[in-house]
């Protein structure tokens, strides 16, 4: 086979065979297709598409490009969520310990900040001495013995996504729904999972800005994740405004501590709705609810009887953590310094853009701007209102939370940017926008 | 300005400026653009195209990305000549001598064989010592006293093109009509012509197998010319036979001696009249004669006095080749076994295809199967018909000349499957098909 004629027949919008599609995979990983011959394939798939056999076909191949964790000795039905990537979505955060509380093995193998979003794995590394970086041993027994691990992707899971990955973000060759799902999926079924319960973003502080190619994109994952029997669901959700009210490493640490605890604020409300419905479906395609409803319940008592708590503090304890943090928040980092973005008039909040205030986190220090970017996990962002909420002239919008007035400096027409008030009352926005699913609910 | 951003442009069909074009050239060919990012761009161009205007400014840049000669210390009129590449296509070996003879300067850097089309410089180093490295201050030198040079791209000329041609070669973006044009008028006009006459080959040997398509690349090239202040006409020729009787080096050199001779064959006739016509059309544009009809009148004179085949001489002396070889034919490389393909049938030759043809020449060893292949300058084919000529049954329809049993036993299914015969009379095809100019002619 001749890589070449491969790339002359997706150049010709025609159908690649698995045999081809795995050479392509295969030669890449191997190194015996070079960089500028894989681009050119990407390029010509971004433009001409590839079809849902194609598709499953490429997650196929990236998927066993390394090695596919069997978990078939820990007992039960494992259990992840994938979010597509948001500003202020600390759900893994609140939903894995809840399910492991709840008896669902949560094997969650999560990523770093990209862009303007945040990352699960710079999170939980705001918590002084968590070690995300367990190798493949210490991931199983961690998760045999807590029912829940929580680390990144280690060189052994799909090599080829690595790979490709890299070059994508530097060739205009990511958003791809192809690609896009082949990347995620290969990753998530390498973790040895049974069921997946995704969390699509749309919105404009989304990948994906519309909701129809937010539920393509859904529908797409699902297609792959059936044909390679697994359960798959998921929830399409918005991502116009952030997630919760704290931005920011140590900052999504301690909302989604204040979620655990049950400490409730009506600003958090989409934040708790979501992790709950996230968790709720965990629960059910891990057949520890008969329903979805019983699944709610369960969830809501893990939080009261502080089960979903202590299970957090297990987990933070058994990956190298000071679990002490999670009593005494102030033990975690924080910034030096404080500012207030006040309204500039009064009324109800139009917009809160998630993805200028994304934008703005990374400027003052809690993503990272260059690939050697050394993130501060105290500084971030706490937001006072919600899109709806009334507000009054000169009152405090946000607070940002800094450690460099110079970075500050540069980040304050995101912030700035990010408000618009409208004189007309304005309804809360729905989080959750659709739900695909198999059948448990709609 | 950031590569991503053109690229992410051109990839959602925006039209590049002036500006982003020369900082893909001008970033490529100083190695800070990469390989995987330049091949990115260049299935996005293939894919989306690109209008006049960008392939005009692609052109320039590609131009200035080296040295551009200025010829202006010689005398005269600087005319070329530059094929899309065909099958037994030496006119240019024949035309240079006769436009040189008749006064007009030609500076001509010329290519080698590509796929199964034949290349200038192959067929000029079949000549024992001629030698077509020649540096840029000899080729000068021998302009000036010669007023004709036969040499290859050197370095200095459109490194960017260089660079950029081997990238397309291996990612499937050769067959691009902008990318074709910009390549050849690129390394045309940094020659220092003032004048380009096309031979823009259609039909299944050639690169362009639709009328409509040859047509449609020759008037972009003409645009970019005249864009540049350049007179440059297109002749669309004939490419689904070979053109002239024989294909393979040396034996290519024979059959333009023969032309120079005027040592007349029926089967001869389109290679004759392509030959005179690109040689009518560079005189006109050389200021020699007044019209295409009286140029076409001192071409036969040029033969017919022999002043033409002391041209040929002349340069195969300046360029350190042994010009006895052409008094005595013998003297150049031969094969050492000849083989017949007859009639299987009898009738009137239908087809006899030169990409198959062109192709069996290939393996035989008269072109290049890898990079560093070397050409055998003695093999070839003889073709004793043409399309439209009778035929007996077992007559034979062409000669191979070859060195291999071996390889000639993998060229046989070609040659065979080249020829097809019809029961009933089959017209003699026009070799030129069309002619496009700036009014000389029509």
């Amino acid at each position: 086979m001749q890589f070449l004629e491969i790339l002359e027949k997706k150049r010709d919008s025609g159908r690649l065979s698995i045999a081809e599609i795995s050479f392509f995979i295969e030669g890449y990983t191997a190194g015996r297709i070079p960089d500028y011959q894989a681009s050119a394939l990407l390029m010509a798939i971004f433009l001409n598409g590839l079809d849902t056999d194609e598709t499953v076909w490429l997650t196929e191949s990236m998927l066993y490009s390394g090695l596919v964790l069997d978990l078939g000795d820990i007992a039960g039905i494992k259990v992840d969520k994938h979010s597509t990537g948001g500003v202020g979505d600390k759900t893994s955060l609140v939903i894995a310990p809840i399910c492991a509380a709840l008896g669902v093995t949560i094997p969650m193998i999560s990523g770093r900040g990209l862009g303007h979003t945040g990352g699960t794995l710079d999170k939980l590394e705001a918590i002084p001495g968590f070690d995300v970086n367990l190798d493949l041993d210490r991931y199983r027994d961690t998760l045999r013995r807590t029912g829940l691990c929580l680390i990144g992707q280690t060189k052994e899971i799909a090599p080829a996504d690595k790979k490709l990955y890299a070059l994508r973000d530097v060739t205009g060759t990511v958003a791809n729904r192809s690609l896009i799902s082949a990347s995620i999926m290969s990753k998530k079924l390498a973790e040895g999972i049974d069921g997946l319960v995704l969390d699509v973003k749309a919105g404009r502080g989304a990948f994906m800005e519309r909701l129809e190619d937010a539920e393509t994109l859904a529908r797409l994952m699902i297609s792959i994740g059936n044909r390679m029997n697994k359960r798959v669901s998921a929830l399409i959700t918005d991502m116009n405004q952030p997630l919760g009210t704290h931005i920011g490493n140590a900052l999504e640490v301690i909302e989604s501590i204040l979620v655990l605890k049950g400490e409730s604020d009506p600003h958090r409300t989409d934040l708790v709705e979501l992790s709950y419905a996230l968790a709720a479906h965990m629960i059910v395609m891990g057949d520890r609810a008969g329903s979805y409803e019983e699944a709610l319940g369960m969830v809501q008592q893990s939080i009261d009887n502080g089960s979903a708590f202590e299970k957090f503090k297990e987990i933070v304890r058994e990956q190298g953590g000071e679990d002490t943090c999670l009593d005494d928040l102030s033990l975690l980092p924080s910034a030096t310094m404080t500012c207030l973005i006040n309204a500039a008039e009064g009324g109800y909040i139009d917009s809160l853009a998630a993805l200028s205030i994304g934008r703005g986190a990374v400027l003052i220090g809690a993503g990272r701007q260059t690939l050697d970017s050394v993130i501060d996990p105290g500084v971030g962002i706490i937001l006072n209102k919600k899109i709806g909420s009334r507000v009054e002239p000169g009152e405090a919008v946000m607070e940002i939370h800094y450690n460099s007035e110079e970075k500050l400096a540069e980040a304050m027409s995101q912030f700035e940017g990010a408000i618009s008030i409208s004189k007309d009352p304005v309804p809360i926005p729905d989080v959750i926008l659709k739900v695909l699913d198999e059948g448990e609910t709609t």
